[in-house]
């Protein structure tokens, strides 16, 4: 069964976000097209052997909590180490720290793959590589030579350890605390909840970044401090010994059940050594080199999962015959058709694919400025960072909102079967649904987008990426078939500006419940303009690019057209909301939602 | 915990749909405000101590396939005998037939109850009524009296078997056939599947209501007669036989675990008999005056599901404390908030209500007609008849579309909690999943409502739905608070005129692919404007009602106002795109969905 179309993929890759511009600086000078194509030809290879396979049991033999742990499917000990092997875990990373400075843009279209083929694997990994990075970023010399090489090589695995109990999206109020001791370490006490990954008994150790407030630290976010806590310490003889990390529970969940979700328990017997990482306070901006990262890896999940969803039903609507086609011919059909000639049916897979495909374009221009941005200096970087920075939480959450609608769609193209759990379509539903909460919930995303990443440096991140939609737009224009397209995302750039227009003199006098009361809208309006864009690229390229396969030329152009036709119109009535609400949704101080 | 809110069903049955209208009746005038509200008040006391206590267990703990037959959760035989001895179980019936004419609006309102309780329950007894209804319809004395007495107590429970793996959404092609055999009955053969309710453990006899096609009938819909099933037969000296309905299995779901979903093969041994129901070649016809109260009743119950999921993550929302409360006076809060202060939730809660109390007024709405239609003859009778049946199809789609995104909310709004089997957000969304394809899907209730519907006797039912809401709009314009909204509304009207006449061009030129291709956006555009007016007919009489409690009062204004700010303008994209596709979703004989 297909989950992903590497074709696609790859065109994204070299056509439409040409990788070369990134394989031309020296850092990357041991890649090329045919290495490239090797390696994700080995993550689909590993895909379809050790993973899509395994998709379905995942979910019925779900992760558990037993004898004061976290038990995972056995199969994933084979996954673990085959991806290992291959060389992903990390390859981003220079060789110096284990890695083979393999572009972001490939990490991502691998992880593609692996989470097209089973999303409930790439997490434990990807947050073991995020941990990893934190600790060659800001940790000392002696903290990257103790654990990196052992959580490349998943031996040692990582975690991200913000959440608690009373602190999830507010995360000024987390309670843990460390305490220096005499010793140089710090004594760490608290809870933590919602840790994925956080416990199995595939790793020999777990490193946690605990995120604690150290003692006397200022209130709220700027006194949060980033820990290096494993579950075992290393003593002085270099033999191991438990460092008081307990696991309490692991949650059971809707969906992604083949990836734990631990509850750990910081400090219960007072015994429990957290290592700082970098300075004292800086801990919450350390740790958000990480989550933009993660934001990136999630929002690249739900695309996944939406696209193993697409190829499912695709597949399904080309074996089943059920109604007759309609025609304009005034005639009745006599045979059975198959459900893909049905206009509404094709209406939902257009619109699968066109969120999925969208969304994967989006993830590649991302990634490609991930490399930017490390490939770069001075203002150069700035800029690409901040292009970056601004289309973030568009990329986590898109994929994960429209995903699910999209993933919504698969069950429905299968009717009663889909609800079943005969099909997987049931289970890509259950599985995307955490993903708008992960990393920072839509609503946090939509205040990070509107509060903070359109007013960065006096609008200057909304204004590079413009020059770059439009540099988009007047190429589409000279080609006939994209112009009406073309003139179609340049109105709703126009938009796009009237809606900012009218919000942004709330953020400069200050009236930010005015100003962000519906960024979630705007988040959407804002989406449908970027994915929009992301579509008549893919629509010059494909008609530009020569030698492409003409299956996979109009397979595209007919995507871009239904998203211009079916969604991106919604921006207009977002936009006529935002501006003209009756501040029903804010709050009056009485109790009338009831 | 809350799971509806009984003040406001009484304020949709007395102040809004005005039963008074339906209680005049004599049929009816065992019934007044008083017995109503007993009887209401004790389908919220069996809900509150025997169904909303097993609401996750039934989850937990799902109907299995096991010897031979589907064994359900014990407690569902508790639950069957409560509501059989309130008297729900047929209510609507005439005494003659075991009943109490209990109008439709009072039983729907009960059945509101249960189902938001527990939606995995009232199914069972729900398509036994349905079946029940079918036999006193159009069958025999005889039937009537063999089978109906012993339904209406459920020791008898009824199924509709239409569905065959090869014959879902387009019956025409079913396979089951029915021979005539000499001693009158008819020999029954075929595999039945998807089917609700149809084995258990808690019922003597299972009357199955088949589908089936006799031997040298019309090809087609034209050739489907319906038939009695029973499980077990009664013999010439009154015992009970196999009659050879074998249950082959039950379909594991992703959602209403609690509720069976049987597979079952008749005749597999060749000594299967069916017994004529009414005309041969009528039973489709027959089958539909089940599917459209069956319809109706799934709108309930996503509408049920829907309003559940509110009150948990409103009862959540005002207990949860997370960030900062957002204002426009230039500072920060200090106070960590509850997160109902936060306009992002708030829109999320509002979302939630609207939907689900719109949904529940409109199907208040539905049940009225079904009495009136009940009381009436001639014109009259036809004339409501056209808007019950235009009206359908919205009932049943909006509620399990609409529904679903608002369980989403339900669970978003609960953050990462709501995504854990701690809380029941998730089976919520789980559950709701279903009903956009119950009782033929939503592109099958957009087809029938334009495709049938709003074409029926020359359009007669739209221009007669269109008087009642001019009088609501003429209405609400009185009030200075509303005639805003009943200008958006009438506004509303136009956009949805406009859209029409765009497209009944085709169906006058038979055109019918053009006409129908996007029959589920004008689906959506009809649904928003349906359920507008409901919200501006309530919130007329939240304003003039006399003694109404404030807090209902101004509830409603809110959650009006929401729709009318945040739903309404949808229409406008939903017309423009219908009217200025690039056909792109029409088949075009290509294979460019790919």
């Amino acid at each position: 069964m297909k989950y992903t179309d590497l074709n696609f993929l790859k065109f994204l890759l070299f056509d439409v976000h040409k990788i070369e511009e990134i394989l031309k600086f020296s850092k990357h000078s041991d890649f090329d097209k045919d290495t490239i194509n090797m390696f994700l030809d080995a993550a689909k290879d590993i895909s379809d052997q050790e993973l899509y396979p395994y998709y379905q049991e995942f979910d019925e033999k779900p992760a558990v909590y037993e004898d004061d742990g976290i038990k995972i499917h056995p199969q994933l000990n084979n996954i673990f180490k085959a991806i290992v092997e291959s060389g992903w875990v990390g390859a981003h990373f220079s060789p110096e720290h284990g890695g083979m400075n393999l572009p972001h843009m490939v990490e991502g279209a691998a992880g593609h793959i692996y989470s097209a083929a089973n999303n409930h694997v790439s997490g434990y990994l990807a947050l073991t590589v995020g941990s990893a990075n934190l600790i060659t970023s800001f940790g000392t010399q002696e903290q990257i030579d103790t654990y990196v090489p052992k959580m490349l090589q998943a031996s040692w695995m990582g975690t991200m350890c913000l959440t608690e109990p009373e602190a999830g999206s507010s995360l000024g109020n987390l309670r843990t605390t460390a305490s220096l001791s005499d010793e140089g370490h710090y004594e760490i006490k608290g809870q933590k909840i919602f840790i994925s990954g956080g416990d199995h008994q595939f790793a020999d150790n777990f490193i946690h970044m605990v995120l604690a407030r150290i003692d006397g630290a200022p209130k709220g976010s700027r006194g949060i401090s980033l820990f290096i806590v494993p579950k075992y310490r290393i003593k002085e003889d270099g033999t191991m010994e438990f460092n008081d990390v307990l696991t309490a529970g692991d949650y059971q969940k809707m969906g992604q059940k083949g990836y734990c979700t631990a509850h750990l328990i910081f400090g219960e017997n007072d015994n429990c050594r957290g290592w700082l990482v970098g300075e004292p306070n800086k801990g919450l901006k350390y740790m958000f080199q990480m989550m933009n990262q993660a934001r990136l890896e999630v929002g690249m999940t739900a695309t996944s999962i939406a696209t193993s969803s697409y190829f499912h039903s695709l597949q399904y609507s080309k074996e089943r015959r059920q109604g007759k086609k309609l025609n304009d011919k005034g005639e009745r059909a006599t045979e059975q058709a198959l459900i893909i000639e049905h206009p509404d049916v094709r209406r939902m897979l257009l619109m699968q694919k066109s969120v999925a495909f969208g969304s994967l374009s989006l993830l590649m221009e991302s990634f490609k400025l991930y490399d930017l941005v490390e490939n770069t200096e001075g203002e150069e970087k700035n800029d690409i960072f901040l292009i970056l920075d601004l289309l973030t939480p568009i990329a986590k959450a898109y994929p994960s909102e429209y995903g699910l609608l999209a993933a919504s769609n698969g069950v429905q193209v299968l009717g009663g079967y889909g609800f079943t759990v005969d099909f997987p379509q049931q289970q890509f539903l259950r599985d995307i649904r955490i993903t708008s909460i992960y990393e920072g919930t839509t609503t946090i995303q939509a205040m990070d987008l509107l509060g903070r990443k359109i007013t960065a440096q006096n609008g200057k991140a909304l204004l590079l990426l413009m020059e770059r939609i439009n540099e988009d737009i007047a190429e589409a224009k000279r080609n006939e078939t994209l112009t009406k397209y073309a003139e179609q995302l340049e109105n709703s750039i126009k938009t796009t500006q009237k809606t900012l227009e009218y919000l942004l003199p709330f953020a400069f006098q200050k009236k930010y419940q005015s100003y962000l009361k519906d960024a979630t809208l705007f988040l959407e309006l804002f989406s449908h303009v970027v994915i929009s864009w992301q579509w008549l690229k893919m629509g010059v390229v494909s008609i530009k690019a020569e030698g492409l396969n003409e299956s996979l030329r109009q397979g595209n152009i007919l995507a871009m057209k239904y998203y211009f036709n079916y969604e991106l119109p919604k921006i207009k009535y977002l936009s006529d909301t935002i501006i003209s609400t009756d501040d029903v949704i804010v709050d009056d101080g009485k109790d009338y939602i009831n």
